[in-house]
């Protein structure tokens, strides 16, 4: 999945991954009223709206980007009813040819590691059958517990020919409480972070780059200097652009020579285009419109600081 | 909700929580072939198994342990039908009293964790409704992105009365990899992050323990002593008790000197007791008697240990 994703990126000159985190408060009330006219003011009716919403933006940026990524803490908060629109965002996403990033942080110890990989990227058996429960192409993934909670991930991406992106230096301002400190009076915990993602990545190795991916905020360069050189095989997310802080100008460290081995998320910056100042000119009736016009604007400010 | 948890503690006499994480294999044949019967051999079949599976074993120890925890990973591998049997076992056991632990640990940056902390701890509004998507009592919080990650937990958790249980020392084999890193010299990661459990802990104060918990795996006895002073108002949850190697006799530097401050789990060692040589007279037909007394079991060889 890592190839077609790159190959998507080269094809479309996109390094860019559009962040599907739709709050209600993003979704245009004409959309939202529709969707409670239908099922009434119900978690039902909040996740129709959010996947109408969701469907809108992805039918007018599937040609221009390579893939999306959708939050799942956005849907889950509407319970059952939203992690079903999680699931048919997925499906159509997949219909349309991007590339699924779920955005769903997992990670827990050995078996139940097993559990998530088998949910997210892999397949479950019963009876005779093999169901894909949720089925993204990639997943994000929490390190805090150790190798044997990220090894069954490992083992589901190379049976199914998926990826993974572990957190190493997340975007968040208080991301250094922990993943800065100074571990043994020599490097901060993200090096050893990417220096285990590293070594992990190399046993699910693609033709240049491996199946195993990071995360590493667009908002902390120099640190994304530092993690680039010592992880030059891994594919690393960036989120913060925009709405978050980061830059353009920001972003080059985060690209190999190759001028590949990076993928910029935004969220907000597209999917809520139309309640920015810049895009308003579109109206919450084109969203998706002012969303694709964002996400050209954003393609090229990325290509012209790092190509 | 920590007070409801310690009075049922003391009440019971049981510092016991029973992990809900049934794999397919730990369901006897005959729950399995019943949902199969009913729903064929597909994801809603699987569900309809683990939800009756669960339902025996809560109707048979909802009056010997305070609380239950089932592990949504387990749920989450058959997709929305499972996560509807993850509803409704939260539902039937808090039904019958017991106080439920979401073991989802969840976490991510600001805006995401908030709707992780509304999705199963809080509610969310649509319209002019407001709902409880899952509505555990506790869930358990990856610390990796730091303060700006945990802070909507805890404000849920003010508004709601409710708690969560912060990983701190995993009981998995390679927990340490990270966890145990030593800090600028000084001090290794875990009590880094134990130090912020207790801080952030403050701001949710119980009568005498907060609503913010810990989770320290029974497998560090020796960690355990030292978080145990570091933090001396968290309540403690304890895997890795049992199956995973765990011992009453390393359970005891968890206890403060009131005999509270800590809740053991076993999941395996009680819900698949009947495949355990100690229980299988009991057989699978009656493997929810087999499950209490393995709780009843376990509670007394803790009680022998700690009291």
């Amino acid at each position: 999945m890592i190839q077609k994703l790159i190959q998507k990126i080269q094809k479309l000159e996109a390094p860019v991954v559009v962040g599907l985190d739709p709050m209600l408060n993003y979704i245009p009330d004409w959309i939202t009223k529709r969707a409670f006219e239908e099922f009434g003011e119900t978690l039902e009716g909040a996740a129709e709206a959010v996947y109408q919403f969701n469907k809108g933006i992805i039918d007018v940026i599937y040609d221009i980007v390579p893939a999306v990524k959708p939050q799942i803490a956005m849907y889950e908060q509407f319970g059952i009813e939203g992690l079903k629109a999680y699931q048919r965002t997925i499906t159509y996403a997949k219909e349309k040819g991007l590339v699924v990033i779920g955005d769903v942080k997992r990670g827990d110890i050995g078996s139940t590691s097993a559990a998530y990989a088998a949910a997210h990227l892999g397949k479950v058996k019963v009876g005779g059958n093999f169901y894909y429960p949720f089925d993204e192409d990639f997943a994000t993934v929490n390190p805090y517990l150790g190798t044997d909670g990220i090894q069954p991930f490992l083992d589901v991406c190379k049976e199914e020919k998926k990826g993974i992106f572990v957190l190493v230096k997340t975007s968040n301002p208080s991301s250094g409480e922990f993943q800065d400190r100074f571990i043994d009076g020599e490097k901060p915990l993200y090096e050893i972070v990417g220096e285990f993602v590293n070594k992990w990545g190399e046993q699910v190795m693609g033709e240049h780059y491996s199946y195993i991916g990071a995360v590493v905020g667009a908002t902390y360069p120099k640190m994304g200097e530092v993690l680039r050189k010592l992880m030059p095989k891994t594919y690393i997310l960036v989120p913060g652009y925009g709405a978050q802080g980061g830059q353009a100008k920001d972003l080059v460290p985060y690209f190999n020579e190759d001028g590949l081995g990076a993928i910029v998320n935004s969220s907000r910056g597209i999917i809520a285009a139309y309640k920015n100042e810049k895009y308003q000119s579109f109206g919450a009736e084109n969203y998706a419109d002012a969303s694709r016009k964002a996400a050209l604007d954003m393609i090229e400010d990325i290509n012209s600081a790092v190509r």
